[in-house]
């Protein structure tokens, strides 16, 4: 503090500690929407040199961008706001957090205790506000220029932070009451002098309390087992699902896939999982067309399987159906596998299984290689199938104007920069891209709301990731999210982040046209596919984005283009729902057909 | 049913079991999102020809829709999602439900029990989401033709919704878990043909189970003291605060101001109260400027208050600084008193607090008549100084091209039409019609979010009111509301509702200028004004709204123009935030300075 700042009211006191303190932690961005009771945290954060502060206006979206920063990172977000339902609207974002163990500290600003259920305005039970969804809760102590008070506040802000990291890392809530002065005006006699120092900490660098979490890993005994069972398997399997922000930052591809390569697995890797894209897939036996194919493929005897539930149905059902010891890999030991088919949880990081894994094969007097040729040959057919009917389909399609979404999934993927981010949809665009995103070598951070598959905050979250990273930034969206989340769109010009934006118009729900309720109209129109006419070229108008029409055909080139450019561009693909999902069943057959011959 | 339809599988049952019951009950309307786990009751209700269904895409507008439209009728509306972070997405609006007393019936559709905590895609933990803020949770048993869960189910519905409206109105939470076959194909032998029947209730009219609650009424004996003290006092004071939805709908008016004419108090309208605006203003003791002047006016010394705390903050206060015996009514106990200066509270509808104090006073030997002119009479003279300075200054202003928001609002309800439901958003336009709305003999309904006073769910909120009333609808709202809930602008189109729309655009957080923040810049501007620069003719263009820039001086007319056209028109005013406070301000020590004088 400069000795021109005016000593602090309790409140202020309150604000700087925190903000001073998470710092210290290692917190690094805050999303901040506007609010009155929030003042001393706002001010805090906004004054306090170590920590970038976005903007925004709607509660929701500000919830979505932090959720999207801190899954592109895999380091905690904060998050502000006034008192009232500004803190509801954080809901839905910190059931997201929670499901996909993304690290998030909410901080909810709120009116003193005595205000609370007493018809005080914009005062609302905010006391565990998200129930079970968050990893703590706490509500901190009234201000007050107390030594025990500012210890246990910076004790807390510590633990907050240390919490939203733990094993199952995911968001954490702590309630802030304040009473007036809000601002950082002087109130003579509140805050003695001899707090200044104890606004510093302990006169020591880094934070209050220094944290060291022990890591979750697999003893090599324990190992053993794994490794025999994977050794000896005539069909062995490695299912990587979506993975946890933790993994996408911690986890060495090179190290799965020489796992695979030794014990003669296919590693089956969802376009979330890190392990689709990256240098690794040149020539590891990397595979992804398998929700094409998995039903008449994928019958493994024993299944090592990490990350959540994979995207794809077909697989999962295929697992669920296989006669198989399956290994599930899960540091927070959750048991993320609802088709209740794993036979043994291995609570521990993904990283140190593989690696014991592989150090007790070192130890292994097997020659493994080749044993399991006639298996992987399987999907090395289905997978050269795939593709190829794949690009057969675009190609003719491309000629009979008759294209499909999954095809712009498909150039999406295959002409991204190298690196980038791409967030993908719930809905079809995630399931597109896991059917129709070619493995690559290019290193493409893939994303997707995968924890609970909502379509509410898409926009936010894939702006929120692409603030995090210094690389190109790829949206692909359907009309019904890209219309959720518009509010979200006004992050590109007050968080200042470009974007390709790909809009996969079909003018309503077409997932719909997957499901039997397809076959009952009414109430199939009005109340599923729920067509809405909206124009969305009047939406990129008012958050000043450059939209353009293109024609399915025309794609690939206008994507080309808009990658080379600055600014953020809408990128409109309009597409018949039901023609579209009829070309998807069609190719689904056809390489069906292909495959089974093979087999 | 027709002997068309195919007999329903257990989901199917359930749907139309619950929509049957729920209709019988006297439920008349629905909001309903698109999803796929919710698909047995949309079918259900989207079929029953009783219910009217509102369908929108985004949850958090659908259920302030759903909640504007219980909060002008003062009945239930039922809200159905699909599952996950769309019923999180339904949190603010029933917060908000909650603390305003709007009865709401909130069906989550859910998936099967074992599939909860398992990592299953869509599925989070619904139990008890909304947390306090509901008056009954249940989860519904899994569909099955069971005749005991028949029962419950029929039941558990009846109850339900009676539980949305008893002497505390407010939402109800039913969690409802589906399994597949969600769509009515028919599953067979799984509901037997003797289902039909059960399907029928008992095979008389009306609910399964009728419900008949006891109201809240004061005995004559229990009136007995209150109506001694009023009549005894030297200052008596009525206080109409906000009013909910069921009082709104049971309230006399000409009750109230014959009891305010009896013992000679004034009658202080909020302007959400159902008392300001009404054929019973005409020659009563209804003031409604005293926001401007409580502080010099207000001094009772017996006050009888129902409704919620008055949105006038110099009301709340005066009313805390006066040595007064308080009443204080409310039939849900709930000490909405955030002063905490009330003496009694009567725990039983005001309207029979009323009519049993009128009672005793009838038998009561008093000449009170005159006994309180000079009382009065110190009301009169501020209220005519108040009106008088208020209409001078929009005068003034209009000449000198410098009017203020407060302006607008004295024109949005000196003009409305007789009838006409207002809706005036939270942070300044709720606070402007309060301080100049002048009281006038017209039926005009304004309603507000008052409850949590949060600026999520303007729009929705309004039009789900408008959708109810067959009257012409006036929305007033700051950009920044308009902006947060730009989505439920949708629902003009998708709901066939007419409004006219006054957006007072002054670029930001005007209402920040109001609060001492205002001298700390940074970060004023950037974390709590927040300019965003928005041109919202951009967003009318994509809902397909008239949109018109209206000047200050030119709003009235503009105003009265599109009130006789059909169609939405949003009428957008300008005004420079800072410039607007500082008339306001100027205005107000006006009228304290006038009414010091007379004092």
């Amino acid at each position: 503090m400069t000795d021109s700042t005016p000593s602090p009211n309790p409140a202020t006191l309150w604000g700087r500690t925190l903000a001073d303190e998470l710092a210290a932690g290692g917190l690094e961005a805050v999303c901040i929407a506007p609010g009155s009771r929030s003042t001393p945290l706002t001010v805090a954060f906004a004054e306090h040199p170590e920590i970038d502060v976005y903007s925004h206006l709607d509660e929701r979206s500000s919830a979505f961008f932090a959720l999207g920063r801190a899954r592109r990172t895999g380091e905690p977000t904060a998050l502000i706001c006034t008192s009232g339902t500004a803190a509801a609207n954080f809901h839905p974002a910190v059931i997201e957090a929670n499901q996909a163990r993304v690290p998030l500290l909410v901080l909810t600003a709120d009116r003193p205790p005595e205000l609370r259920d007493s018809g005080a305005n914009q005062t609302i039970d905010q006391t565990k506000l998200y129930g079970d969804a968050v990893r703590w809760f706490a509500e901190l102590p009234e201000p007050e220029a107390d030594e025990r008070k500012v210890r246990s506040l910076r004790t807390t802000a510590a633990r907050a932070l240390a919490e939203t990291g733990g094993p199952e890392p995911g968001p954490v809530h702590l309630n802030c009451p304040f009473r007036k002065p809000l601002e950082p005006t002087e109130l003579p006699g509140s805050v003695p002098e001899s707090f200044a120092e104890t606004l510093a900490g302990r006169g020591r660098e880094g934070p209050f309390v220094d944290v060291d979490r022990g890591d979750v890993t697999l003893e090599l005994e324990r190992a053993r087992p794994v490794a025999d069972a994977l050794a000896n398997a005539d069909r062995p399997l490695i299912v990587a699902g979506p993975a946890d922000p933790a993994d996408l930052r911690d986890f060495e591809p090179d190290r799965a896939v020489e796992l695979a390569e030794r014990i003669g697995a296919p590693l089956l890797a969802d376009p979330l999982s890190g392990l689709r894209f990256g240098p690794h897939v040149e020539d590891g036996p990397v595979y992804g067309g398998y929700d094409a194919y998995a039903d008449a493929v994928v019958d493994p005897d024993v299944v090592l399987r990490f990350g959540a539930s994979p995207t794809s149905k077909p697989l999962r059902h295929a697992l669920r159906d296989a006669d198989a010891r399956q290994f599930l890999i899960d540091p927070a030991g959750a048991w993320r596998e609802a088709t209740f088919t794993a036979t043994d949880l291995l609570a521990a990081r993904p990283e140190s299984v593989v690696e014991a894994v592989l150090e007790v094969l070192d130890g292994l007097e097997t020659d493994e290689n080749g044993t399991n040729d006639a298996w992987r040959s399987r999907f090395d057919a289905a997978e050269r199938r795939h593709w190829k009917l794949r690009d057969d389909a675009r190609t003719r399609d491309a000629l009979a104007e008759t294209p499909f979404e999954g095809a712009v999934l498909a150039s999406v993927l295959e002409r991204a920069p190298d690196p980038a981010t791409i967030f993908v949809s719930n809905s079809m665009p995630v399931r597109d891209a896991d059917r129709f995103g070619k493995p690559r070598d290019a290193d493409l951070t893939v994303l997707s709301n995968r924890g609970a598959s909502g379509i509410d905050g898409i926009a936010s979250t894939a702006l929120g990731a692409g603030s995090a990273a210094d690389e190109p930034l790829v949206v692909v969206t359907g009309d019904l999210a890209f219309y959720h989340d518009s509010n979200g769109l006004l992050a590109v010009d007050r968080c200042d982040v470009d974007a390709t934006i790909v809009l996969l118009d079909n003018d309503g729900g077409g997932i719909f046209h997957k499901l039997p309720i397809e076959e009952f109209d009414p109430p199939f129109t009005d109340q599923f596919k729920t067509p809405h006419g909206l124009e969305f070229d009047a939406l990129a108008d008012l958050y000043g984005l450059e939209f353009e029409s293109v024609s399915p055909g025309g794609f690939a080139d206008a994507y080309e283009r808009s990658l080379e450019r600055t600014g953020t561009q809408v990128l409109s693909v309009s597409f018949d729902a039901e023609t579209s999902h009829r070309r998807r069943e069609e190719l689904a057959r056809r390489v069906s057909n292909a495959v089974e011959r093979d087999e």
